[in-house]
């Protein structure tokens, strides 16, 4: 029975890779990635190596499963880090029920690099000394319980385009409505866009998939910081 | 005048650096490091690179406005990525006072990395979806204030060796005592070590530095997904 690696593939930026992702990409029987993996990163396959796109995250333990009896190296190429709003965790859970077994490599996760990219500092002493990370929508479809986000601190909400109003709303229950928002879509692609807004303009915007909001006082720091042209 | 890129290292496992960081160290004129930084990067230095190591932190950015003024490409190599807790966005906006262009490159967190190499993923479906990162200290040597803290999901610590036991009252403040709590030294390093205990037991543990401390109901996995021998 083989072995199943999920590897963080970073958060767009196909350098955002880190060597131990690339070894194992290397040496992989079967790659599986998604939409939201640089293709750039397929090319480390070598050439005997089964490359699948996966369509659809219902059949994504199942197709682990699959290959992992016919095949040593299963790599699954998770988007930023496996273990941060990846479903890596449950994967991993899931597949050891059966025996198999499951390592991670963690990556550049898109909760830093994506603001980054955008000259946003998580942190910064004097402004924000805590950061707080969520899904706005899970990946049943669940609205975020959105009275359990702190109204302290630099906030980060990962998300898809849809559903902006009522995640706005949801976020107005605890922030303040005049709070400072950085919306940053395809965030590290050379695509990469980023509007400055505060919180209770945020319902306006029509976003592409995927989307980062930041939230807070370091958001102002972009208008210095910001590098990539 | 010269450019200063402040380049995440990644935690300490020095594969877990990416390609932008290494093309960044190839043609560094001068790298400077300190003791959070895996010395197997500085391998990456060509010949003719000026290679400090920073003892003190009060002469960081003293240090990088001397290098930017004599030379082209000075890399500060920061543990981790460098905006997240690690005054990189301090240190750029200083900098950018003298007109020194300052760059970015996002590096593999500590905050994820770390707990995945002791087998804990910061979120779980239907267990944990919402994560907050504080740091125990600051870097001037003031407690966090504890208050701020959620008492729900994920919490990640970032803490050197001392004040456990002022950190755990603080933590009792809003989190429960008896809580789980994994304790991680020297986290993807070969020589990490884990501790799984509860918060009201925390201060009976002599920690080493760097350590973090992770609470809440995902650090039950580590007993099914730990793989780290």
């Amino acid at each position: 029975m083989g072995k199943v690696v999920l590897v963080g593939a970073g958060p767009g930026d196909p350098e955002l890779i880190t060597l131990k992702a690339i070894k194992y990409l290397q040496s992989a029987d079967v790659i599986i990635y998604d939409k939201l993996i640089p293709r750039e990163l397929i090319n480390y396959a070598k050439s005997s190596c089964i490359v699948k796109y996966l369509i659809s995250h219902d059949m994504e333990v199942e197709l682990l499963r699959k290959y992992a009896f016919d095949y040593n190296l299963v790599v699954r190429l998770k988007n930023g880090d496996p273990y941060v709003f990846g479903r890596g965790g449950n994967i991993c859970y899931e597949l050891s029920k059966d025996g198999i077994d499951c390592e991670i490599v963690p990556g550049v996760s898109s909760v830093n690099s994506v603001p980054a990219y955008a000259g946003i500092p998580l942190t910064f002493s004097n402004v924000s000394d805590m950061v707080t990370v969520i899904s706005g929508v899970t990946q049943g479809g669940k609205l975020f319980d959105f009275q359990k986000i702190p109204n302290y601190g630099t906030l980060v909400v990962l998300m898809g385009s849809k559903r902006v109003e009522e995640i706005s709303n949801g976020l107005m229950v605890k922030r303040d409505p005049s709070e400072e928002v950085a919306i940053i879509e395809k965030g590290t692609y050379p695509d990469q866009k980023v509007h400055l807004t505060n919180l209770k303009e945020l319902h306006k915007f029509n976003l592409t998939s995927p989307s980062m909001l930041v939230l807070g006082k370091v958001v102002r720091f972009r208008q210095l910081l910001w590098k990539l042209s």
